[in-house]
C-alpha cells in the first residue's frame, strides 16, 4: 500500500507568544503531533505540516487532494480561519479525506459544521489527573493502548458534549473533579471519515505522551478511506 | 400533559403556480399536512401553519420561542429561505424545539446544516410504488402502522443518500425499479430531536394518505422534548 | 392510558442473611424499588413484586403476561434461577415486555442471554463517591435528573463493560478511584425495550434515593412499548 | 502481516442429498466459499475448510485457537450442531476471532447466541431478482463493489428481520417483490467482530458470484481483530 499522506495542521500562535508553550513545543504543536505519527508509521505516511499564518492557511486545493489524512488543532484564533478555506477543507472531508480533530478543535469552524451542533462542553484548566478508558477494545484506533492512559496534568473537558451520538465510542475520561468526557469518537460524514480526540491541551505536554502519539497514529490509518477516487456524493438523476 | 404546540412550515410555491398541485392540495400542502396531524392528535395539540413569502418566513423568534415541534417542506426555494432565519431555527432546535424534515427538504438549509453533510441522494420521477417498511418496530413512531405501508405512485428517492448514520432507522422503502431508500430516521441534536421522512411530493397526494398522516403525528409526538426548559447547550466553565 | 403494570423482580436473599442489607431495606430491596416506583408514578402504574423463591419465582406465564415492564435484581443467586423461568421471561420480552436490568443483574442469565456477551466488567467494594452524568439530555430516561446524580458512597463499577454497543447511551458513571462506567444505556431486542442501569449495590441505600427513583420511573414509563399485542418476531413465508 | 487464518465452516448436507445443489458447487458450497476468498487474498490468507459431519465438526479447540475468522454456513441442520461445540464457538469469538454468519445461519445456534433475538424474517423462494445497495460507502466491507450488486435470481429475505440494531448496516436489499433487507450488518461482540451477510442460498449460484466473493474477501479482512492475544473479557477486582 502507498504511504498515506498527512497533512498536521496547527494554529501555532501559542508558540509564538507564550513562553511555557514554546519551551514545551519549540518548534510548534504542530511538528509534535507530525513527529508522534511519523515514528509509529515510519514508511507508511509522508506527513507534512501547515500553519494558520500561512497564505490559505496551508490548505491551498492542491495540498488538500494530496492529502489522505488532515490533522486539526486550533484554539484561540478559531475566527481567524477563512471561511473559504473551512468550505474547502469540508468538500475535501465529504469526498473522503479523513479528518483528526484534537482537542480545542471541537470549536472550530470545520468541527461545528460536520456536527451541526454547538460542540459546547465544560472545562476547567486546574491540573487534573485525565484518565482515558477504552469502552470499544476491538477498534483498531485503541490496538496497542494501556487500560487506561494515564495523563498526569490535563485540562479537564466535561459532559455534556454537544456533540451528535457518535457511530464509535472508543474512549471514556475521568479528572481529578468527578468529570467524565467522551474523549475519542468517530464520525462518518459522506465519503469521510472523522476521529476527534480531546488530550492536547498547549499548557501540558500531551503530544510528547507515547500514548498519545499511538492513539493519533491509529487513527491516522483508520481515516484513510478504502476508496482511491475523491469525490463528493452527489445528487443523480436515475433512469 | 399540556397540548404540543405545532407549527406546520410550507415552501407554498407549487400551489400557486402549478394547477396540478393547486387541485391536489387547494388550501397549500402546508394545510394538508397540519389537518392530518389534527385528525389524529385531536386536542392533543395546537397546530398553526407559516410560510416562504410571509414577513420572515412566518418564523419569528415569538412563533418558534412558542413552537414545540416545527415540520418543514420545501423544494424549488431553498435558496430563497433566509440565513438568519435558518440560524435561528438552528438555534431553537439546538435548545430542544422537535424538527421534522420532509421529502425534498433534505435539500433545506436547515438540514444540511444539522446534518454536516451534502444530503444528496438519487431520484427518478416516473410514479413508482413506493414501499414502506417497519425496521424498529417498538418505535412510537412506527406506531400503528402496516408494514408495508402502500404508496401506489410516489418520486423515487434512493441511495446513497448521503446523511451521518442515523440514531434510530425506522423505515426503509423500496421502489418498482428496485432502488431502496432509508426513509424514515431521527437524528438527536444538541437539545432538540429530528425526523426525517422522505414520502411527500408535490406531484402525488400522499399527505392525503392515512398512514403518512399517522406516522407525522406519531413523530410530532416524539419529537416534542421532555425538557421544560428552552436552552442552548452552552460552554461553562465548572469549578 | 392504562397504568403501566409493573412486576419488581428481587433476588431477596442478602435481606435473609445479611443483616445490614435487612436493616438498610426491612421489606428487601424490591419493595423499596417499587415503593420509590410508586412514588413517582401514582396512578399511573401497578406495582407488584416477586422474589426467587417463590413458585416458579413468582414469574408464571399468567404473570408475565400480565406485565408491562419487569425489573431484575439478583447477585448471589443468579445460578438458582431456573432456565425455564429465563426462557419464559426472555420470549416475554421478545413478544414487548420491556426489562430493567439492575446493577449485579448484569450477571443474571437473562441480561447474558439478551446481551450475547459475557456481560464482565471491573469492581472494587469500598465505598467510593460515584457521579452519574448525563450524556443523551433529551432521553425521557434522564427527565428531571441533576447533572450528575451523586451518590455519597457506592461499589465501584468499571469498563471494561462487555456488552454490545448499546442502541443509546444515557449514563457515565465516575468514581473516586478514577474509573468510568457506562452506567445507563438502552438496547431494542425483539419487539421489547430493555434498560441497564448499575447504581444498586445492597451495601449501600440506593435505592432509596430520589434520583435513583426518579430515573427508574422515567425507565419504566421509557420501557413500555406502544405495541398493544404481545407477539414474537416470528419467520414467515411471503406470497 | 501475517497471513489471516480462516476457517470455512459449511454444513454440506444439501450438497449430498440434492442433486441440483451438488452440480452448482461439486465440491461442496464451503468449497466455493474458501475459492472465492483465496482468489481475492491470495497469499494474505490461508483458507482451511470444516464441516458438519466432521468429528466435532471440524471445529475443535485446537482448530478454533488457530483461527482468524470463521465463516459460517447452515439451513437443514441447525440443531444436529452440538451445543458444546457453539459453547467453544462463542468462546472464541468473545475472544477475539471474527465470525461471518452467511444467508440461512441467521437460524443458526451461534448467531442467535451471539443475537439475543430471534433472527427471525420473511422469506420467498420464488427466483426474485435482489440488488444489492450500499449504504455506507467508506466501509471497508463495501470497497470495490458496484453499487447496487445485482444477484439475477435469489431467495427472498425480507424484513422485519429480528436483530439487534446494528453497529454499522452497510447493505439493503430489496427483491423483485418490493421487499427489502438489511443485507450486510456488522456487531461486535466481546472482542470479537461479527458480520451477516444475507446473500447465499444452495439454491441459486451466489458463492460464484465475483462481487459475493468481494465482499466476503473484504469482510475477512475487516474481522481480523488487531488484538494479537486472544482473551475473553473478564471480570476482575480492581484495587
Amino acid at each position: 500500500m502507498t504511504p498515506i499522506r498527512v497533512t498536521v495542521w496547527g494554529e501555532n500562535r501559542h508558540e509564538k507568544t507564550d513562553p511555557p508553550v514554546a519551551a514545551r513545543y519549540p518548534d510548534g504543536m504542530h511538528a509534535a503531533i507530525a513527529s508522534g505519527i511519523r515514528s509509529h508509521l515510519g514508511q507508511g505516511a509522508v506527513v507534512r505540516t501547515a500553519t494558520l499564518d500561512e497564505p490559505e492557511h496551508g490548505l491551498t486545493e492542491d495540498m488538500l487532494a494530496a492529502t489522505d489524512v488532515l490533522t486539526w488543532w486550533g484554539h484561540i484564533a478559531h475566527d481567524d480561519v477563512d471561511d473559504a478555506v473551512v468550505e474547502r477543507v469540508h468538500r475535501h472531508v465529504l469526498s473522503g479525506m479523513g479528518l483528526l480533530v484534537l482537542h480545542s478543535g471541537h470549536f472550530s469552524k470545520i468541527f461545528i459544521k460536520l456536527m451541526g451542533t454547538t460542540c459546547s462542553l465544560q472545562w476547567r484548566n486546574e491540573h487534573d489527573r485525565e484518565l482515558v478508558w477504552t469502552v470499544d477494545p476491538t477498534h483498531p484506533i485503541a490496538e496497542g493502548v494501556p487500560h487506561p492512559v494515564e495523563l498526569g496534568e490535563h485540562e479537564m473537558y466535561g459532559e455534556f458534549f454537544d456533540i451528535p451520538a457518535p457511530d464509535e465510542l472508543i474512549f471514556i475520561s475521568s479528572f481529578t473533579g468527578g468529570e467524565v468526557f467522551r474523549s475519542g469518537a468517530t464520525f462518518r460524514r459522506g465519503h469521510g471519515k472523522v476521529f476527534y480526540f480531546s488530550p492536547g491541551d498547549q499548557a501540558y505536554p500531551i503530544y510528547h505522551n507515547e500514548h498519545v502519539q499511538r492513539i493519533l497514529a491509529n487513527a491516522v490509518r483508520w481515516a484513510r478511506t478504502t476508496r482511491p477516487d475523491r469525490t463528493l456524493p452527489q445528487v443523480r438523476r436515475a433512469t
